[in-house]
């Protein structure tokens, strides 16, 4: 169900994981599965269709080890039909992610893509930009109807509210129309991160900018410490999610299939 | 024409270009016209001649694809007698420039040399700093009379705003003397980019601080958009570079050899 | 009586350094005295004492070159038995430190530990994070009693004040305990990036922050220039942190001593 998208590392950045490759025959299941070679380049004008985009990105906070419970939750509530996910992994956020998370994100119905940093400068012609390379930033922000950072890190919170962008998610955010609203962020980090003198009035620009923040909760952190600081629960994420992009639950749809079918009994009965 | 800097990568950033290296009879050709070996530092001091400097920066926006175009303008407009560039490529530059653009540039003989982020680190001593190291940056802001960065990215615009320096272009201009003006920066990147929330202030500082900013025009993006965020024409560039540097155009020389010309012509004949 | 921590590389950034590894001989010594392998975390709970924990950090400022001379002044006025130091190293400072300089720190009596960028990533289940992972920078907060830097480069003042934290120093940074003070900061820069407009705003809001800033001083800086920007003697850092952790010098002790001796003579007489 999934495009692993061309990882080849001529960015920025140095790759930050060392776990070791996936097992061969794995490997061969996903390239099988690959709709197109990995060095096309992605365009949003191809992939117009009927369903919702969902772009979902993780940063580097601990609470990215939530990530597989979020997309279970988001497969159990929105079907396949309605809804498609792109996954973007800040490097940082791939040092919380076990290459049995990827596989399980990969097998998620939803999930047709994972970007990383590197795919922004992964030009198929030789490493070379042409005046026919598209953005890849600029693809996903016309590609992503809704874009949902969650966890948001103190340090991508702190790079968005200057305007950096150095690196893929930043880039969207960058390049991002808040004019028509579709950021969600759910900020978790240490709670002395959190209470920091300049938290505060970078998450009231954002809002400002017509960012949704999902407020962080008081919990028992990784760290230990107690205090406010966690991410909400993944429920919450969903339903903002859901709201935003303006699609009904399985659930829902189901309800909304009854209530019709009773209608067309009546009216069938009626009219009969 | 040019003396490409030692490239050796002893420094924060790992290099971003999987190029190839360019062919060897090339190289040797190269290594035969550098006037001294890479490892020898530079020194402003060694460098005072009755020439402008221009120290000509690219970034990580896409118009960085117009250098070779700019570069031909300003040879066509200014006399080797009168201006030396340097170039300064940022890392994400350098992913918009093809072998083929840097021979070029290397030919242009206004060109004195190509300035990498590593350079910065390239100490001498084995990779390590001694008290008699020059400090590269400081060196390039006292041989520069003017520093034009063009195309100037969101990117570094947010970085050069916080006071961020951890780069070599970023570090130039955090050491500028800004009492002495001479920052010319031309803005390119994507619309939403340009009218994202942060932009404005951002280039209203820059302004304060003294910076002549080549405000972006309208026009059909790289990315296939239209709207303002485009870079102004190299004309536009080549004009305020020459009026900060107060040099004069190849035609005007003529223009005024000209007058000169009459004016000897008429004071001969009246003192003839 | 130093460890080495781990420095595996499965962090954001590549290694800075070029310098050849230690000779064989040198290494064995280092690794037998290991108090406990690399690989265990550390976790601020384990180094529980009645010493004071001084968590000095040095950044890309050319005035690293003097930390041989702080950690000697430093083991000169404070006895092991009140003081222990962990040293932390920005990738950029670490250009400034000879293997000499490094070896010098090993040995000095008060230092137990070296930090660097890459240690916060260096998980050890095989570069995974657990929930069981402790995070390195959260620790290093809780164990240190007060926090120097010395010297404190310019882009590393602009990055701690917009909440920047993609390194292991702006980390603990970013985590600290604002409100319990504790933080010194000793600034030493090029003079015109000290006037640069944005420094004094910076420098304002660490102060509001509680953070003491041991003002520059001028002189002739390493780039030749004079002027306002070279780091404050080394007696002065040390002046700052002792009175910040409230401990007495090796001098003030003996007078302590002298002092209860005398008193204890005075009781003796009195009383005998
Ligand atoms: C194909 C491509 C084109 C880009 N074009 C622009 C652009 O025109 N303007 C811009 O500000 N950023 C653009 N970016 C994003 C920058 O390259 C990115 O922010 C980078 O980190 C800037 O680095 P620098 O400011 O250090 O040079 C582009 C990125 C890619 C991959
Ligand atoms: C030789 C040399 C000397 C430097 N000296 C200083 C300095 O004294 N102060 C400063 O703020 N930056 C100085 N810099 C620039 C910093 O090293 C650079 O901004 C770096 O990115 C800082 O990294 P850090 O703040 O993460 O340690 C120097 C750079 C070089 C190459
Ligand atoms: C074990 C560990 C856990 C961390 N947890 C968090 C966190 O919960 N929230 C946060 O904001 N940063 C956290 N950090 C720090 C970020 O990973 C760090 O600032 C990183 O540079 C963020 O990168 P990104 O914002 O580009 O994804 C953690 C770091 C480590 C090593």
């Amino acid at each position: 169900m999934i495009s692993h998208t061309s990882n080849r590392d001529n960015n920025n950045h140095p790759p930050t994981s060392t776990r070791p490759p996936p097992p061969e025959r794995e490997k061969k299941k996903k390239l099988s599965t690959h709709p197109r070679p990995p060095t096309t380049p992605f365009l949003a004008s191809d992939h117009q269709d009927s369903k919702k985009h969902l772009l979902l990105a993780t940063t580097g906070s601990v609470a990215t080890i939530k990530l597989p419970q979020l997309l279970k939750a988001l497969s159990q509530t929105f079907s396949p039909e309605s809804l498609t996910i792109h996954l973007l992994l800040t490097r940082s956020s791939e040092n919380f992610l076990t290459p049995a998370d990827l596989d399980e994100a990969s097998a998620n119905p939803l999930v047709s893509r994972v970007w990383r940093d590197a795919d922004e400068w992964a030009f198929p012609s030789g490493g070379v930009y042409t005046r026919e390379c598209p953005v890849l930033h600029i693809e996903l922000r016309k590609w992503a109807h809704v874009l949902v950072v969650a966890p948001l890190s103190a340090n991508t919170l702190s790079s968005v509210i200057v305007g950096r962008c150095d690196g893929l998610l930043l880039s969207v955010l960058r390049a991002w129309d808040w004019g028509r609203g579709g950021v969600v962020v759910a900020p978790a980090m240490n709670t002395l991160m959190w209470t920091h003198p300049v938290t505060r009035g970078q998450v009231d620009t954002l809002r400002e900018w017509g960012v949704e923040v999902l407020m962080p909760v008081s919990k028992v952190l990784a760290c230990g410490d107690e205090g406010v600081g966690g991410m909400v629960g993944v429920e919450v994420i969903v339903e903002a999610a859901g709201r935003r992009l303006g699609i009904s639950s399985v659930e829902e749809e189901e309800e909304e299939e009854e209530e019709e079918e009773k209608v067309v009994e009546v009216v069938g009965r009626v009219e009969g």
